[in-house]
């Protein structure tokens, strides 16, 4: 994918020295919001130190995705760039920083989607992806399914060029002790994360993208709801691009994603109502615990989460750009 | 799972013999649909003798199904009885009669919904699993989660006491054949299928469940709709239960089950009006074949599909059993 992400710079460049394309105008609002997952540090326990570390790679996925869309670039190219960023990060619970399994491995998950055309791509169990999230999009692109998993998308990946990485590649000190902390405390909650973007484009258009390395000492080949498109991903022109975290048995019970797109598109709410609709009230009394990031069209963001803390941050339309752990 | 259902059946008749559960009245109505997939058998190659067999399987698949809703048993135990009799047919791309993957082997995905409690169980990407639905409600009701896929889901079954089949079990010649003649011409439209079941129970709740054999010269660990909670199998007390066949792909963009339970939640359609909505409109716009069947809290039915034909049949609220394949 590196050669793509060149090769996207080298249109993008080429495109902003020309002139706006059909639909965009120059000023027409931008937007994008990313997430560490909701599985933050206790804040007890959050150094200074530590949060500036949080805060300086949370920065990095912003200026990434927000450098695409300053150029004219979609919203797609925004969400991905991002999304490596906080998958190259050993300090989220993705690509780099993947939990590790019950015996002692890694499985990643990905999705993205696109809210113009409704395309869709994600990837389940992967093992050996440095980048779940381009091969989430190369299933969007260049295959005709939406999702694949295990050994047969990285048969895919392996025909599309990708690079496999060891499984060793992801293994980092501070999750290898989680896994020893959580075995030996069965009862305790498993430490959850994701990382995500959602980003509105100076066309128009929306995109989602999420990437996760599952659960902490997880077994039986779990899924989650990172790659289950509607519900912790989502996008739709029509209303708003979402990317969840948290406890993702809840989240695709509730369809999540696609309930927000829904109480806008039918219940005619605004972007935060719904959100928080879905978030504070109805995952809240299943029980489930974790958040959202989202953006409309108008490029109205709302980032609902009803666990301790979510590391998020965005740039909204004024060009502000901003991170944020707890509630504060 | 044999154990289990006897145990059930036998629970059933205890409570039978006594007296209804609260909220049941014995007026309440009744209401179960089944299909056995879209991609039916062109119409002029239907033969009398076929559509004999194919019609006396689903009336069986019926009457399993609605033996379990007279007796006063749930929509769950329904709707789980009536997959496993189209799993062990031949003739539906589901359990015994599933299609070949590009290397001759067979995947598996099936998921259970209960509308009641919006509980849900599925599986991906199964081998050895003569009823992939039974896995199905076990994730459901014996794990905490909602996913499993692969050699993982099958580790669980064992657990769970499942006897694991060899492959081979699900090896039919007429899908020998059709595996031959896709790989002969590779731009034929591979053909699809699955089965499903929505029922309404005396207590009032509402559940769905679907199973599959995929697609005919599948690669790639691709997964369909089936297993995709809000997709191809949804169920919620407050709107309705859908189980849906056809183009996967589509499917899963469109979110279609959810789709069609926010179109009545937040839009305030009908079950039928909205079932079209999505399956006659949406999808068809967006290139997507196949249908839904579903079914309310007032036992309404609603069965749209926008292909030649649809395997399906129902015992409505006045107790009268049809099944039908094309448009007729």
């Amino acid at each position: 994918m590196k050669l793509n992400l060149l090769a996207t710079g080298f249109l993008l460049s080429a495109l902003s020295s020309f002139s706006l394309m059909p639909g965009q105008a120059a000023d027409a609002p931008l937007a994008l919001v990313i997430h560490g997952g909701a599985g933050t540090l206790e804040k007890a326990k959050m150094t200074p130190a530590k949060r500036q570390a949080y805060e300086t790679d949370l920065k990095q996925a912003l200026n990434a995705g927000y450098g695409v869309l300053k150029q004219g670039g979609s919203s797609l190219d925004a969400v991905e760039a991002s999304v490596r960023v906080l998958e190259d990060s050993p300090l989220f619970n993705a690509g780099k920083g993947s939990v590790f399994t019950a015996d002692g491995s890694h499985e990643l998950d990905a999705a993205i989607m696109d809210g113009r055309s409704l395309a869709a791509g994600a990837v389940a169990n992967l093992k050996h992806i440095r980048n779940p999230i381009s091969l989430a999009r190369a299933v969007m692109e260049k295959s005709p399914h939406v999702m694949m998993t295990g050994a047969g998308a990285e048969e895919f990946a392996l025909q599309q060029g990708f690079e496999l990485v060891p499984t060793s590649y992801f293994d980092t000190q501070e999750k290898w002790e989680l896994l020893q902390e959580v075995k030996a405390e069965e009862s305790k909650p498993k430490v959850r994360g994701t990382v995500g973007a959602v980003a509105l484009d100076r066309a128009g258009n929306l995109a989602a993208a999420t990437s996760t390395g599952g659960m902490t000492n997880k077994r039986f080949g779990r899924v989650g709801d990172s790659p289950i498109i509607g519900a912790g991903t989502y996008a739709n022109n029509q209303t708003c691009a979402v990317s969840a975290t948290g406890h993702g048995e809840y989240f695709i019970r509730a369809v999540v994603g696609h309930d927000i797109s829904s109480l806008m598109a039918y219940g005619k709410l605004p972007l935060k109502a719904a959100a928080e609709e879905v978030v504070m009230k109805k995952l809240k009394q299943m029980g489930g615990e974790g958040g959202i990031i989202s953006v409309d069209r108008q490029g109205n963001i709302a980032t609902p989460f009803n666990s301790e803390g979510m590391y998020r941050g965005w740039v909204d339309r004024s060009g502000k750009l901003e991170v944020k752990i707890y509630v504060e």
